[in-house]
């Protein structure tokens, strides 16, 4: 490792663990037709009890438990039928000793009932007598007034983004706008002499399109944040450094697709070290290694390696972390994941945490190798296999985890 | 299991295998900043090769690879350096036998030239002339021309949701528009007397929002669906079938969550039947037996159970396929899963299929029971365990598989 790139290098463990900016994002009120996947400002609360009044939740006779005891086919218990419960609808009638009522599933418990027999074990033998044939222990076949959530009762944690069901228990409690942090902007910044936008037609001769741009932004968006596209600066730290500064203003996170010569890099440093401080260039990683975490008035900024794979290998591992955390979230959703068998050896060195691509097919992983230079190992991985740091590598025949893609 | 009922029950491996609408949603051509996710309507192939050129992988030079046979520190080559590629740029000069050119990572390989040496294995120790301390072989330290993608090579493969790193793929090719199947346009219809919007400030007696209907949205959404929501339809045949039968001009879908009550499930299978066929009424699924699958007028149409719960179980094991489905999607995105030991015993029957909410805690998966009544046992599990279809139940400590929420 030269000394003059990799002045201050960490291990990933280390920098996820250390580099920890305090920016949040502010927060704003979003619908709930809009707050699938958002992180929460705060828990939210039940403002009543759900569902709120006590609901039978089958089809059947509502009755006092103790007016079946020791019912059976051969010994019915006779109950008075005095009416039926319409759904949506207050009971008109309450069960009083001897008798029943009539509830449909979901309908209002009628005052006097402690619990519903199932229309199976019931017959009406006669018009207006129920029969009923099995005995019910009070609180069978039916939900309590607050079962569900209690008034005050947690709805949504803080931290965590909104998955489906939780809409569903917001819209129920009605609760129809929640309080989010808005979505971390993350400007995404390339330079190189030969890189080009992705619409230039015909590129001149050694020319080539900005591939990792596009690819940050998924990832970004995939991790609820906003991508900006910042352009495609020169490789000149004057230029860099006037740019990065007009985008610090306006952006929670600040992400430079480098390019991937060392002089290239040194110029983003040199502009990085020029708005704030730099945490660590150079990470213990394969690939990944030229690394640059900094902070700029109060702004993250993650400078990544030139070759495309490398560097959303690195803002997989880094950056996505960093999107969830200035968004206020304290739980990130799980990736897809599978377990395989190595299909040969993988070489690392202690120390160093190593991303290999790899296929999966029938359970077993099979590496992916080729220079990071070429993007398509990555298209053509189905997920990948980390190496960790304390590992000299894995055998063949190792059971790993796969991370998917998806 | 009542005749009445449940006709034509079925189990959710049939239903699976066996209801597979053959509609899909029409192409429209999208921009590469909206095509994450989104299901290519065919593959795309590159227009060129990537990436385009010869590129060196390293900083270093550019040598014919027989000039560096039997280099070592004892006894270097010596090139003569004739100049320096800059990025962007073509070659000025070519590499002559005995000779060398400066070149930066990504840099274009100048004519002559095999192979490029690590700066890190060289030094200039006179002017113009480079001391090459390894040998190199033919092909190393660059990419060919077409090593990442050749001409016509795949880019992105019919059928699966377009993934960050393809993002980029097509981005470096030049492909800036992406033809993908539309998103589906799931229509999400209520029923139930007792049914509000989730907006409605105070509830009469016996009232309940509808939690539902925002659930199923969230669900569409992540399975690259745009749910449209149809409103509340009364508890009644005629109203349910008019309003079903003006969806289906404009839905590749149709969800109807319906009541819970015999009666209510009875009307909207009344209802379905009139507009189409009905392809099975009732799952061997627990929560969730009363769904009724069907197909009107070439439109997929699913009737879910009544309980929020159980409504929200069915649409993911059958509603999310087809609404992949419905884009085309022959690969679906994995989704997070981890193993567990299961806490406690699971009983089943043989031959449904159950789904169990579990809370996972240091690789151990507890069971959280409750009436399917109570959508907070979905809100508070992590993920959910499938005791399969021909399981009479799960010993507690089995390891299984948990299908994790996000």
């Amino acid at each position: 490792m030269s000394g003059r790139e990799f002045f201050t290098a960490r291990t990933v463990a280390e920098a996820r663990a250390g580099f920890r900016p305090a920016r949040r994002t502010g927060i704003e009120t979003v619908p709930l037709a809009e707050a699938l996947h958002r992180v929460p400002a705060d828990a939210v609360s039940s403002p009543t009890a759900l569902p709120g009044f006590a609901r039978s939740t089958v089809d059947g006779f509502a009755v006092r438990a103790a007016d079946t005891f020791g019912a059976s086919d051969g010994l019915p218990s006779y109950l008075d039928l005095l009416g039926t419960v319409r759904m949506g609808a207050a009971p008109e009638v309450a069960v009083r000793p001897g008798s029943c009522v009539a509830v449909p599933t979901g309908a209002a418990l009628p005052d006097g009932a402690d619990a519903v027999v199932m229309v199976e074990y019931t017959a009406e033998t006669m018009p207006g007598t129920i029969e009923v044939t099995r005995p019910v222990a009070a609180g069978a076949g039916l939900v309590r007034a607050d079962e569900d959530v209690v008034a005050g009762g947690p709805l949504v944690p803080r931290g965590r983004p909104v998955r489906p069901a939780e809409l569903g228990l917001l819209a129920a409690a009605g609760v129809t706008s929640v309080p989010v942090h808005s979505r971390p902007r993350v400007a995404i910044v390339s330079t190189g002499d030969e890189v080009v936008p992705p619409d230039t037609a015909t590129l001149g001769p050694a020319q080539v399109r900005d591939a990792t741009a596009s690819a940050l932004a998924g990832l970004v968006a995939d991790a609820g944040g906003m991508p900006v596209y910042a352009g495609i600066v020169a490789d000149e730290r004057g230029a860099l450094e006037k740019t990065l500064a007009g985008l610090l203003d306006d952006s929670d996170l600040v992400v430079v697709s480098a390019g991937s010569s060392v002089g290239i890099r040194d110029e983003t440093t040199a502009a990085v070290s020029a708005l704030g401080t730099v945490w660590c260039h150079g990470l213990a990683l394969k690939p990944g290694k030229p690394t640059l975490l900094a902070e700029c008035r109060g702004v993250p900024v993650v400078g990544l390696p030139g070759n495309p794979l490398s560097a959303l290998v690195v803002f997989r591992l880094v950056g996505v972390p960093l999107v969830w955390s200035l968004a206020g979230c304290t739980s990130v959703p799980p990736e897809p994941s599978t377990r395989a068998r190595l299909s040969r050896n993988l070489a690392s060195a202690a120390g160093r945490l190593d991303v290999v691509q790899v296929r999966v097919r029938d359970g077993v992983a099979e590496p992916l190798f080729g220079p990071s230079a070429l993007l398509s190992v990555l298209t053509r991985a189905d997920g990948y296999v980390v190496v960790p740091e304390p590992a000299t590598g894995l055998d063949s025949g190792t059971d790993v985890e796969v991370i998917l893609y998806r």
